[in-house]
């Protein structure tokens, strides 16, 4: 008799998705060619949230994904309470797909006794069994170390850039970054493109210190087509001022390109109702109905997530996917 | 010159509280005779939440007190922010006061692949910075383990059952449970008020297998004016069904005791129409308007947490506000 | 030249036992098909203990099977030993098969001031190396909360039931609960074969309150084979007064079901001279000789660990032994 | 006999200074009043290091103040070393001091497979025994979220401007950027000093995509005293290529002014030959002999750590010693 | 009102005592002009332990005193369950009193698939709660590497020494070190008192290789009464063997000097029927009745482990205790 | 449709080194039959270091290898960034391969306040990302005590041994150590060849107490060839030291074997002048090009640690190497 019995090891792989985003979750199983991992998900009376998973999830490699969307709160709570059952179920190796990551923007303290929910989010994350994570465009790449395990980062540029360029010859384009703090991406557009690059930088007016703000435009923009980036869009306010000023200066057209589109209050009706020819997003973040206008394309990242998926699955590159650059 | 310089070490109390339930809060620290740590908390356009403190708390023992109630997941939500803003604004110790703790019926796996929520909300607590955890009459005396570190749990019974008494002679009573699993909370209303009891069992009919269910009832209550205890009312269902039993055997009055008010629901309307005289519940949670009705009386437990607060940061005994019972 | 090399990566399945109750580790290795890892273990002259494994265990899947029997610290600490020297000699991940778990009872403070034994188990394995657990009819499910990480929890009512079925036809059974605690387990029974139940419930005498302990019965027994179920047997007083409420209710006969036989102190004495007829217990704990009494019947849960090792070990499912209860 | 013995319970301050930069350590002991703890430390014939404290600490507020200075590895290791000494004899809280935080650079992934080595650091320390670390301005304020634990962060800024405003009237300043990343910082000293803000933006030649970089202005010069504002020199080259970019624009005068002071290989030279009138650094990292140039003023850190270490000791606020901002 | 209450932050010192070696405790505590906490310690039937404390010891400084004596596995059980009873009391800081530290010998792994128990012991008392551990003569000092936190390392040597001088004549001794693991212990008491030092070296005979082990001496012994001193006495074979030699080479007289007497098996009978004039062992653990005999000498370490403890509560200086050396 | 992917869960290796001994990283991928992980590493200018893997290392059963080499602190660092990087990288496993460990002689407390510097490398290491650590010939065993998981613990003796044996016919050998620390090697080395042993004591002159140290031979050596053993050589003083005492008592001639060639500042000279005739060290830290010197033999490491590593890759038995002693 021998001592020990083998087996071959064979490895398994199963996507689960939260209730916040299930058309994303299915579309990745389908880029996968595979179906959801049966879920069963409800609300109690009191607002308590249940999850079970309708198979044996003991071994596998598993990926859980949830968009953290409106209402955002019950969509983390959700998410940790999957990664917990997971957990308890005996899964080899949890990786959380955030594919638009919640609390980003608190990512430090702008001023003393505030929270920083960017990392508590990924402390939560990692206590609740969470080996990995997985997320497209997080609002500052710094996030990437406020996790303590390995984050594939992945990157929507590519894709909306291309898609851009199917509308508009590169040679009428422009590049526009809305502030200072996205100048980065621009650069990315403008490399990828081979685009002119230009800023909107709002400052003071340097003859009436500290209060007139001016959205004062550096590069070349007259006449042409303008692509305004940022990595989402939230009510709007700053993107649709963007524009204006681009006008102002002569732009011939303008475009918004964003990944995530969380589109709240008044974002819809700003976006519509502004110059701009049209705003590209993905669709990291459920648009539902009522945030649907005739100017809005989304296009799913839902391919990008499953290849990367799968790459991480059949221990390939996510790097690769993006020639080198995370 | 000295090597060192010295200060007396002398110790600070902070209570702060969060949007979930203010009253209770400021109920709290009116107890104590102080005001409430100034704070500024809101709720972006997204659904994310902010909070900072207005004043320093370096070196303080802080309190940090939000009820779970409904929307239940955005209050557990802003609890955890207010203890990582308290943890980085340099607070020496952070006790989690949590009146009502939710999630606190999933406390075990019923069945395979289902997550155990209310450790993982002790877990993520402890994430986030708390050091120790004061609650109410927790669903199961388990949970208190489920914390790694001191716990205390105060227990809302005797301040119930005094109220009992000044409203009906204990001759006149029968303490009811509900169910099987709350004989032990029965016990002890019977042990304070020296009165009877009895047990509502919901078992299948012997003669019929596997089907029926009965509401079976142990102990005399003919004649009797009944309490019937539960740790909580959520929707209503199981207490009314229980009051309905007592009195098809033949109770002169029905009156219901329960820490936790949860009423969701249709818990309103049930209990308002039945024939229970009186519904008397702690402010653990906010009863809103809405919740209000001619029946319901509410008692604070305010006063025994505040005891307990300033228990704890005189390094007393909260013990011995139970007689030795936690 | 490549930049690295690779295997297979073939999986391996090795069990140790520790010295406590080395029967039930043969009889489960045994059952698995292979021998156990060979183990060199002694106590030296002041009472440490020393553990060495004879065979690499490198990479292993690795089971580590200890009864916490009596003595049943000495058990504890080898069990922990063996992790320790599990963990270090490099074995992939070490599942820690506890079949009757020490310090159960000890799961909540009765009092203040008291430890959560219960808990402290559950970390210090943790501690030691334990990546998992796998345990038989714990005595609260909410233990399963206190170990970070998955719990596989076996369930010994269906061979237990089964066999008693075999020697009684269900339609002349009635299942009982000793006490309050213990209703869900007879309802499970009562599920299991489609007999009815009764419970005994030990209350004070509603005319003499705070004195008398009444055990009072609920449900028909006349003319009935009760099954009085419990999950371990301590002393064995609780079970016998059960019996003996029983026969007073007229029951015909009485037979005994339990999970964990401790059969401590007097216990044999008392269930031997009483009017049960057959005590039927697992050997989740070794049965020495002088525990062993004509009235006493062991089944082996060693098939049931070895299938539940199987399912862990070839990422099947646990949970599908017990038709999703676990 | 009483079962406990009472102490006053008074608190004591000590501060260690490593090797790395002396000088800075006395300064703030001599600012707080007190010696530097008396500390033995040299190095091993094999380069490893060793420490020891000259007094107890026993029980002590411990500050442990290096500078992570050329050679940095040996100045982070030694910084480490001293914690774990301080750790284990027990002082009872330890506050790292990083005047200047070393790999604050490396604070994401660039490309896939990098170290995010400011991760790390935090990680290394928290390790080593650190409760709370103070530091002064950091790279990238992210960094305040990769430490598990409160960190205080200085902020060099007010006094760097006012040194500036007792050299020339505000009135003829201008704050410059000298790139993108450094705008808020710039905003800043804007608001600060009521000065109008300029912006180098190095960018590619629109009309010649993704070769050609262009200093281009944002912003007037012509005429004016330019601070050009940075949070490190390091070899110098951007600092003086903004300079000249500056004065090709009219500027009357550059001032640079910068906190960390690293001045690697060819700054000093660079600085000293440009047409820059004056660079004011601080001396969070050690101005050697051979780095002291004509052009160069040194405005010491101490005399606000040592007030910030006063704020932690006493339990008072380091926020207010920059009006509610860090 | 304001927003705080403020306490002076008195400092409270309590010690708790095991049922190992209740003497100890007690002479600790009279040292230190206190009672023992009261604590309730009962074995239940089946062997687990239940500890509860009588008194608050909220914010206390805890010290918890137990001797890893036989049954050992027991009684480290037992202060593992204290050190968690008083951590969920909410002690403010727990030090773990080992007199006799439980597995010291297994420091490391002498050979593969071995555990390192001296390690594993380490992690347990942390995991518990232990903040800090004092131990006395720790069998290597490295083991003060294997916790995770404070150490403090007494030493019973200048006690022994000193009553050994009391005896003898410094002039007649010779300090002998039983084999080439104790040359720097009996280094230290060749220092303390003045004395030569001889070394017996058990070494395979040259001329036989492998096989015979020689006792053999360096240093002088003859005529000279000699001190043979080492860490623990077992089952007491080395120390006589040990012995034997010295009266071989001529020693006049062999006092043998120990810390901790273990004193198993055959030890009595061998030490008293050897040439050994005395043998001189301090209260590290319990000398029943069965284990006294004429040549055994006594010495108490409880004022030595109360004057440590007293500086650990008043922030002193452990080290001073020893003249800088621990 | 099926709900999950499988794919085989093939295994694969790579090996990846520092810049601190890059000669042994690439003999051991030599002797492993591959070559080294890409890996791009370099120095900024104020010091910091850079690392970056060149190929995809996701998945892998990764080996990072670095001695702990001059500048040690420089090595140490990179090394830990390294693991970071791999961490970061889903490597699935690290293997931290130390050949020589830094600051093993600081591994315990020599006096009060010092460090355990052996103790925070190995907590540095698990910080970083190290699941396992592979060392050789560690300072002292407890050293695998410190590390929380498995460390392959090589044992570079045999080979030293069997050339020494090619070179000297093992019956004219004797075995020294050349003080007491090094007795367990010394007879490790005397099995292993056959040999008798001596030993060198450094001790106190027994006529002039504390004051003279003397060189005490142990054993005979006249007219032998003695191999003087130790684990490393820093500044050679200890062991020229114990070779002059060896030909003071007439031993014919003296080689020198020792695992780590640290030879620090003025070993080289002190060793070539001395009258021994060979020099026989491992590979273990580089050496350098003016550290060779015409006495001196360095045998390659690589082979054994290739051999380990690849066991431990295909979870075969390193113990096995060692005929189980580790």
């Amino acid at each position: 008799m021998n001592a020990f019995i083998s087996n071959p090891g064979e490895r398994r792989l199963v996507l689960a998705g939260g209730r916040a985003h299930p058309e994303l979750a299915e579309k990745v199983a389908e880029s996968l060619g595979i179906d959801l991992l049966p879920t069963t998900a409800y609300t109690f009376a009191n607002g308590e949230l249940y999850v079970r998973f309708g198979e044996s999830v003991r071994g596998a490699d598993a990926f859980v994904l949830q968009s953290h969307a409106a209402p955002i709160n019950e969509a983390i709570m959700e998410h940790l309470i999957m990664v917990d059952a997971m957990k308890r179920a005996s899964a080899k190796r949890i990786t959380v797909i955030i594919p638009s990551y919640g609390y980003a923007r608190q990512d430090k303290k702008h001023k003393g006794r505030e929270p920083i929910s960017a990392r508590l989010m990924a402390d939560l994350f990692k206590t609740a069994g969470a080996d990995r994570v997985m997320s497209v465009d997080l609002h500052t790449a710094q996030i990437q170390g406020f996790f303590d395990g390995p984050v594939d980062h992945l990157w929507a540029m590519p894709m909306l850039a291309d898609y851009v360029k199917s509308r508009v010859s590169p040679g009428n384009l422009t590049i526009v970054s809305p502030d200072a703090g996205r100048v980065r991406l621009a650069d990315q557009w403008s490399d990828h493109l081979g685009a002119p690059l230009a800023i909107i930088h709002k400052r003071r007016d340097p003859s009436v210190p500290n209060q007139v703000k001016v959205h004062e435009l550096v590069g070349e923009v007259e006449g042409r087509t303008c692509v305004l980036v940022d990595d989402m869009i939230d009510t709007g306010g700053t993107i649709v001022q963007a524009a204006e000023a681009l006008f102002e200066n002569g732009a011939k057209d303008v475009i918004v390109a964003s990944t995530h589109g969380l589109l709240s209050g008044p974002a819809v009706e700003r976006l519509q109702s502004s110059g701009v020819s049209e705003v590209v997003i993905t669709d990291t973040l459920p648009i539902s109905d009522d945030k649907q206008f005739p100017k809005l394309t989304v296009l799913s990242i839902a391919p990008l997530i499953a290849r990367a998926v799968r790459e991480v699955f059949d221990d390939g590159s996510v790097t690769s996917l993006f020639d080198g650059n995370v």
